[in-house]
């Protein structure tokens, strides 16, 4: 279905008209954005984007992604002028509101449509990275018939000054990720003013760098906008389209300025912009041909919608792809062969090592795991299970070199697990989720199931120093709502760790794994499955019962060893390993109250800080960590310079009992 | 001083054997990157680099920094041969033991002559930046005669391949920071492999498109790096030098592969090593005449320091730019009558607005201040007190427009603050602090006076919804060593804040400030600097002592509602306003225990997660936040739907009690 201007224009000012009415009721908002990309989103969504409204969880629909989030006007309008279920015209009035869908940002848990959060700045593009990987790997591994669909992203100046944009298209270009292409709303403007403030950049010759194709056209000119998707559909390389637009576009004393970027109009500019564009139809009402029209642009994608469907019912491997979609491991998944060859031959490993070698029996049970790394592959261990590289020459592979992109990295992972079909994990030092903190947050809120093989998790790692040496990471990490963060103490543990991590359908996971090599803590067994309640007793207390020393990871056994010397000494002493926090707030009083008695002395131990452990151990209670930076030397040195040694806590738990 | 080539290869070969020899004797380290550089290395610092080893300190000193900070022994070789007292052959014998200065990596904390510690890929040459922005502010401000240096830069394809590398070179091509050059170790290694394995990027272009100026040379020929760092002295733009390097240079099997990135060499290959450089001197000795043609490379630095200082002793400005370049305040500074003002006529106002207010106070006072904001300048209300942009026309102005790039913003600032001379702040949304993580940790690692202005600190910035609020935030940079995080209650509270901020020599701080208003909960004249204690009791208990309630910022005068509902009830009710729990913590036990009795039930209120809270209120205490995320809806409505009402949190203190 093509149309003329005269069709065309009045169904892009329904989406100025309904985001500049929608933001004036909120008095809050963002209409530029929405106004000057109405005439391109417009064309892509009417004639380019394969979608279909009545269907909005279609596997093969192409994935599109709001990066300017802001501007989420343009999306609620989008969908509700498509025919989608949602938003409802009272949800677009109720924008910004509780309870209301329409959220000041995109949320993909609030509608179905949406597919990723976005809001934080760069990271739409660089999910879509990850969603056009995911694309080209599924179509490797299922075929043109069930996969073959395209990434479009709209992204704003924002998205491309932040540092994620460069890792992201340095990935995309790397990888010839033909299918995606980036929408750049090219108005010169940013919240401060224009954008030569701050840059002076060419956009467009730092894109070819990266191997991207470039094209360029007039925003508010339909013809001129479909000779540039055509262009960019047709390149083999990702597109990066130059909308050269105005922000605010129909406006008319504001059109062009920042003043429209971040705020309501006014009820007058509102009043002007309606004469301006010719809009005569009330707040919230949209004229019935161009209703009808946009509902008519639907029909295109029901029909391919329709012929997929058809085609699936004759595809051999429909129920794997079907189960994949649906996020469901495998109904005979399970490690529990691995765990109970463990108890019988334990191991003393690292538990970076520990997770390789889980790794190697998951990558060959489950077919939708995609590993990789930030350019650490050898120490985060992260290659096993014979997977080969995922390049640009064979998407069939399940192992991204991501480079030093950890940022990078953890988006794509996101747009990896949100398209679905994957889950993805990838590794770097755990230090190194400073780097990547922004996309484990919308990990977490998008409730997106990735594993963050974080590795190097104390100052066990030694001598490359403070710089190097996480203190305040794991627990700032627990602190995260909706993301599991686990310090295993042994490879049963890492083991148990990694199955609760695949079976979060809706949770990503940080692993917080050793360098140095660790004892087997457990080898009972008939104990298994202790991870999953966060937290449990690995030993009871011998003599009276007077002390309950809490650990995790690598302390665990520094924390028998102290329980050893204090039964010695007359003091019962339990061991309760805490293994997520997460989990164990999760738990029942009961278990709670029984795994750290009231009546004892509660002791916890980290090679980290002691900010949070509080929780756990009371005003009263200690807390033996370490609450500045580490330092460069050998670990042993370090753990004894730092007091994490059974020589140096065990006095100070007498002390305390005799205080 | 310029040497032919038989003198240079064995200075050159200096740094080899000491970097393989030293990763060898610490039996960790990374040989691959210094032995690569050594040619490069050893023509900057002998023929260009401005430096006096005797003076470390010297103001007017070229900047190094080495970004690719894994190669420390770069620079412990080059400084100990150079001639300068620190790090001595017993130290680099010592590297990577504990309480050798020769760390893991380069600590600017351990060594004089370290500019910046660096490690964390990336943010050297971000820094770098930001010491380049200071070099030509200072040098409008001074003049030739006292400010007149370069920075130089060594990076590897890790530094560049980080986002923050984008951030940082577009703010310093945009800025025409023509003094700054970076010699980019062009190795084609990273640690997987080679560079091909995750990049394909045309990294020359993509500076050029930058605004940068690029120039090639063969990284083992003294006269082609000669010729290309003349040129890049030579051009008005910041250069790229791009030094076509093998990565571990000189060892016969192992030389241009990663096998070199990261581990020793082991012993036969060192011999090797020896043999193909024609080495014959012992581990960890000098021959000579090498050691002396390194020292005698100083003089040229030291004659200009000494004429430097002679034009210094008739310098008007010279106590000024002393007291600068000290980091001391003015010995006049104070904001006492602001304060006093504020007490006298109290105010109603968003903390981010009374940021904005003192701030026109201190730029006013204090001219050693730049402030700026990524693209956030009227939300952050960081541009006050009259104070122009900073430009690439304008170096004298004291505001930065950073552009939408927070942790190129973050990690320039540290540069700003290890310069010398200048006080940097700047601002976006709090919640953002997760993208320039990285850069706090090393503003608070590297003990730099930064003050990071950070709004919108909860769900009380309402609409924008869950991605731009802080949940986890405010807690989890509590936890971060050497960091001051400040949550003012109101307009004289960030006053005294950031006083405190500004005091801090060693110190960074977050300021964590409300979009929302929020009313004057102090006005008593005599009560002056009640924040420098991290926290003080607002409000006595009426009735008998039951409660202690703990509050901070915004939540302050919610406490205190509720103190004046349970006094109605009976129950006496203590405030305490908890504006830095860092600063609370360093107190004395007699005062801890004075603001928060151990029998009253302790009570937190803050909108934000109650994860750590426990450390004030135990086990037994309440603590009132937010443990999930945040929505999108008017701030008022969020308050409520989150239970943060006197309404909602008077009974559960009432049942409390009761229970």
């Amino acid at each position: 279905m093509t149309l003329d201007t005269a069709r065309l224009a009045p169904m892009a000012n329904a989406i100025r008209a309904l985001s500049m009415d929608a933001v004036q009721a909120a008095n809050s908002g963002h209409p530029g954005m929405p106004m000057g990309m109405a005439d391109v989103a417009t064309i892509l969504w009417t004639e380019y984007l394969k979608h279909d409204p009545a269907t909005p969880d279609w596997a093969d629909r192409d994935r599109f992604v709001l990066s300017a989030g802001h501007g989420s006007m343009l999306i609620y309008s989008l969908l509700h002028l498509s025919g989608y279920a949602h938003p409802t015209m009272e949800d677009i009035r109720n924008f910004r509101q509780l309870g209301s869908p329409c959220a000041g940002h995109p949320e993909n848990f609030l509608l179905d449509a949406v597919e990723c959060t976005t809001g934080p700045l760069g990271q739409g593009v660089a999910m879509a990275v990850g969603m056009a990987i995911a694309e080209r790997h599924l179509n490797a591994a299922f075929g043109n018939d069930t996969v073959d669909h395209r990434t479009w992203v709209v992204a704003g100046d924002g998205c491309l000054m932040e540092g994620i944009n460069h890792e992201a298209i340095g990935l995309a270009g790397h990888l010839k990720l033909g299918r995606m292409n980036v929408l750049w709303d090219d108005n010169a403007i940013t919240i401060d003013g224009p954008t030569s403030l701050s840059t002076s950049e060419d956009i467009k010759a730092r894109y070819e760098a990266t191997g991207w194709h470039v094209v360029s056209c007039d925003g508010h000119e339909f013809a001129d906008i479909r000779r540039a998707l055509d262009e960019a559909v047709a390149d083999e390389r990702p597109s990066l389209v130059a909308c050269s637009t105005v922000i605010g576009k129909g406006a008319p004393t504001k059109q062009g300025t920042s003043a429209t970027h971040g705020a309501p109009l006014g009820d007058e500019e509102i009043a002007g912009t309606r004469t301006a564009i010719g809009w005569d139809a009330k707040p919230f009402e949209v004229p019935e041909q161009v209703l009808s029209d946009w509902r008519a642009s639907a029909r295109r994608g029901a029909q391919e919608r329709a012929s997929w469907q058809k085609r699936q019912e004759s595809f051999a491997k429909r129920g794997e792809f079907e189960r994949r979609m649906a996020g469901d491991l495998p109904a005979n998944f399970s490690l529990d062969n691995y765990i109970q060859s463990l108890m019988k031959d334990p191991v003393k490993v690292a538990t970076r090592k520990a997770s390789e070698m889980v790794l190697e029996q998951i990558n060959g049970k489950l077919s939708e795991t995609i590993g990789g790394s930030a350019d650490l592959t050898g120490s985060n261990n992260t290659k096993a299970g014979g997977i080969g590289p995922l390049t640009a020459d064979d998407y069939a592979g399940r192992y991204i070199y991501y480079g030093i992109r950890e940022f990078g990295m953890a988006a794509a992972m996101n747009g990896m697990a949100l398209h679905g079909g994957i889950i993805p994990y990838g590794g770097t030092f755990l230090v190194f989720t400073d780097y990547c903190r922004g996309a484990i947050r919308l990990s977490a809120l998008q409730q997106a199931r990735v594993v963050y093989v974080m590795t190097h998790d104390s100052i066990g790692l030694g001598e490359d120093g403070p710089t190097h040496q996480p203190i305040e990471h794991v627990q700032s990490l627990r602190m995260m709502p909706n993301l599991l963060v686990m310090r295993p103490a042994d490879a049963i543990e890492t083991a148990e760790c990694w199955e609760i991590a695949l079976r979060q359908k809706n949770r990503p996971t940080v692993l917080a794994l050793s360098r140095q090599n660790l004892p087997q803590v457990r080898n009972a067994p008939e104990e298994v499955d202790q991870s999953s309640r966060g937290a449990y007793r690995l030993k009871k207390p011998g003599n009276s019962r007077k002390v309950t020393l809490i650990a995790s990871g690598s302390e665990v056994h520094l924390a028998l060893k102290c329980a050893e010397e204090l039964e010695k000494q007359g003091v019962g002493a339990s061991v309760v390993s805490m293994v997520c926090t997460q989990l164990f707030d999760e738990q029942d009083a009961a278990y709670q109250a029984d795994m750290i008695p009231g009546d004892t002395l509660a002791v916890s131990i980290e090679a980290g800080t002691t900010f949070g452990w509080e929780r756990y151990t009371g005003r009263d209670g200690l807390n033996i960590g370490i609450d500045s930076f580490g330092a460069s030397a050998p670990a042993s040195d370090l753990f004894e310079k730092f007091g994490l040694t059974a020589e140096a806590i065990v006095p100070q738990i007498i002390n305390k009992l005799n205080a």
